[in-house]
């Protein structure tokens, strides 16, 4: 009766979180301007109910009912997650939020103001107390949890995501990547010799656009049924299960960028519209965790559609979409001169993915050092230029805003959180190695636009699972082993160093 | 403080409905049908929670308390407006409303099954449950708030609406059009035997014909920064007083189906965001109504989109948007010879502005009939088609599918809404004849599409002042005197009739 409490209760949250979902995408996709106070009042008291419900007292009562209850494995683990998100919901006392938010507004407000200014002593004392607060945060958080503080901040993220199993994996990652960029980039710069990089020969008009977008998301297995697609200023992954809310943002001058936006976002998509329907409202039938997503995007958009098996498919839908003329005499390895680029540079959502690792294996360290003391807010532009020199050669010192004041996390208080995309471009790489074992032809069935049997691998092994694992058994659990960079490393070295 | 408390309450209450609004636009204009289902259970979910928060134990105490408080004028109109909701949503037991929703819902689901095979039998037993239950409701609604069962009725849709009132304006109507039509009738032949009705020679493009409807919008004042125009199969007015969301269907080889929904979706529109945005979250900040409502479609519609002076000013934004080869030499009189056009039918919804009150005034003295006892459903049939040949001249003997069985309200248990819609276009024309007197040279104005003086008109007179009356009331406070169907005896008489 208690589990069958907890049952309801996650009903009326996942009527709640529907609405604040689809409000959410409405916000970015429909609503006029002024619309906005109206619907963030909403939105506001919305999250207040969510909280209020998913928090009120008897919950806990009926929690300790249940995990006492003679229950089946599933509705155990339905339980165990019910108690975790309850956990990581109740184990912050309402003053210590409040606090929280007001300074998290305050400091993502001055970083909007301070960072076209480059002004890193503007921004200074909000985020001091940011990170102030997040201290105090993870210490609460390692008490609840009996974890260490930074690990219980990660955990919010990826259960089971530990600094001591991933530090020695960047670790590794770095020291590859820091040998493996500057070969990569000799190698291009030979290649580019040999065959110069060809210019798009836009404009491509956008509903031709959107239906290669389309055709491309239906063959890899979006279901239109459940979902759609359409335009927003950032692109994303929305909406619900039932009704997945893709969008993208079209250049008429360069199909490719809105096209690798909508393939990472239908790996998104896929994992979402994956998921076991009879358990959308509990915790444990949501997605396993930023990391994971990541690795389903990333799967979708650097695994296959970034590869030369994918464009033997896709080249002459380019032709069918876009129009004969647009890209006739283009080959494979013209489009590969696009999508396989490695650049130096100084913004992490620029990077690709050989370089993009070290922007957060960067990120990773200092958080640590913020969390537990090591490091001052003060001293962050010091450390963050010295790391870039090391890692990528590049120096921030005279340009805070395009180093530590680039990204809106750290203002925004979630620490924690960096790790999870660069574990998730791993998962991705060990994913296809452990799928290649499974179906030895997979090159094939990608060269042909066959994504079913690439799809119901990910759907036994991951999707329909849920959150039944952590993440790190969730891995082990798909692949056989914990995680290892190895994969990752070699899909490099074969895709940049043709080795 | 109690008076805090039920501000409070209506804070959360508005934004559960803000959800439930956009939720609802949602699902017409963007839902894949997959994402219905839980859309569905979201929905329910939803409206649950807005019942349970309203009607909640001490909610009653609270406002019993404010009633007692030395509050302001709008306060207190705020604390009877919160009293009137309240009664009517706590009239009804629990229990009784379950009944009710069933039977509801197998009529509905019968209803449309059963009308396409126009089989009156097969309805007959489901529709005779929602009668019985629509007794027993107005049976309690009028307990609970002292009228009459039929006068409790209407009172949910308009408060103030009496039998008492609106039975002799009906009666003069009634006498007035079945005398009116045939000779507008017969005008009509001579005028179309002088000038032929011309042929709209499309096809139109979906993008000109919004880019047509969204000119005429901004020109009567709709406010895009608050709000925008869709596509839906059924077109509506939705959304919130901050964010208007309409929507409209297009015809390629009829321009004007279309325009004339959006302008009267625009009227609609206009009262909304002309309420006051800082009651939003009162009951009593909430348009006056369903009469009031429609009377602000049709003052858009009939008083203004379909009048000579309208077109005068409109008749070049048809060549500026649609193509200059569109129309170029069509004359306003082209033009009127499509909007001004009588038909009889057995339609209501396709029914002209003069023909549809008759629909009207038959459905409302069957209603009477169906609540009091007087008339048993079986008897419909028989009575239905008694009155349509007594106004109209046309029989539904064999027919129940175009006779009784064509509207979803009694199906759906609505009954006492229907007058509202005849009284809607009586309040309009009331409304033109005031505002005339204020203004004198109105004509000029439209004649000019300047709309200004006509909103602030409006504005100032019933949009401003929401709730803060009864429908009666407020018609007398705008143009000086109770409900009066001469002015639209006289709107009816210079349109078609030209005296």
């Amino acid at each position: 009766m208690s589990f069958d409490r907890l049952d309801e209760l996650g009903r009326r949250l996942e009527a709640l979180e529907h609405a604040q979902a689809m409000l959410g995408v409405d916000e970015a996709v429909m609503m006029p301007t002024g619309g906005g106070e109206k619907r963030a009042e909403s939105m506001s008291v919305l999250a207040g109910m969510v909280h209020e419900m998913a928090t009120a007292p008897e919950v806990a009562d009926w929690l300790a009912e249940a995990e006492g209850q003679d229950l089946g494995a599933i509705q155990q683990r339905a339980v165990a997650e019910f108690r975790r998100v309850h956990t990581n919901m109740t184990c912050l006392s309402g003053d210590f939020v409040r606090r929280q938010v007001k300074a998290r507004m305050r400091a993502e407000q001055l970083w909007r103001e301070m960072r076209p200014r480059s002004d890193w002593a503007g921004f200074l004392p909000a985020f001091e107390q940011v990170v102030a607060l997040a201290r105090e945060e993870a210490r609460m958080r390692a008490e609840a949890t009996g974890l260490a503080p930074y690990d219980a901040m990660m955990d919010q993220y990826d259960p089971g995501n530990r600094v001591a199993d991933i530090a020695p994996v960047f670790a590794r990652l770095s020291a590859f990547l820091t040998d493996f960029v500057p070969e990569a980039l000799e190698a291009q710069a030979r290649r580019d010799s040999a065959r110069p990089k060809r210019k798009l020969a836009g404009p491509f008009p956008i509903d031709r656009q959107k239906a290669l977008g389309m055709a491309m998301m239906e063959a890899l297995g979006f279901d239109f049924a459940h979902g759609r697609l359409d335009v927003s200023h950032h692109p994303f992954c929305g909406g619900v299960p039932s009704d997945v809310r893709m969008t993208t943002r079209y250049d008429t001058a360069d199909f490719l960028s809105a096209l690798m936006g909508t393939l990472h976002e239908t790996g998104h998509a896929l994992y979402e519209q994956g998921l076991p329907a009879e358990w959308s409202h509990w915790p444990v039938g949501r997605a396993r965790g930023m990391a994971f997503h990541e690795s389903q995007s990333l799967f979708v958009e650097m695994q296959l559609a970034r590869s030369p098996e994918f464009w033997a498919w896709g080249l002459p839908l380019l032709g069918e979409h876009l129009g004969p003329e647009a890209v006739s005499d283009w080959t494979v390895e013209d489009i590969l001169g696009h999508v396989h680029r490695i650049e130096r540079g100084l913004i992490r959502v620029d990077a690709d993915e050989a370089t993009y690792p070290l922007h957060i294996i960067l990120r990773f360290e200092l958080e640590q050092g913020l969390i537990d003391g090591t490091l001052a807010p003060a001293d962050i532009p010091e450390a963050w230029d010295a790391g870039m020199r090391a890692s990528l050669g590049l120096s921030t010192r005279d340009d805070p805003a395009n180093g530590p004041m680039q990204d809106v996390h750290w203002p925004s208080g979630a620490f924690g959180y960096f790790p999870s995309y660069t574990q998730g471009a791993l998962i991705a790489a060990q994913l296809r190695a452990a799928m290649a074992r499974d179906i030895p032809d997979l090159d094939d069935h990608v060269r042909e636009g066959r994504f079913v049997s690439l799809n119901d691998w990910r759907r036994e092994k991951i999707w329909s699972l849920a959150s039944t694992l952590s993440t790190p058994d969730l891995l082990v659990a798909a692949t056989g082993e914990p995680l290892n960079p190895g994969y990752f490393e070699d899909h490099l070295k074969a895709r940049y160093l043709g080795a």
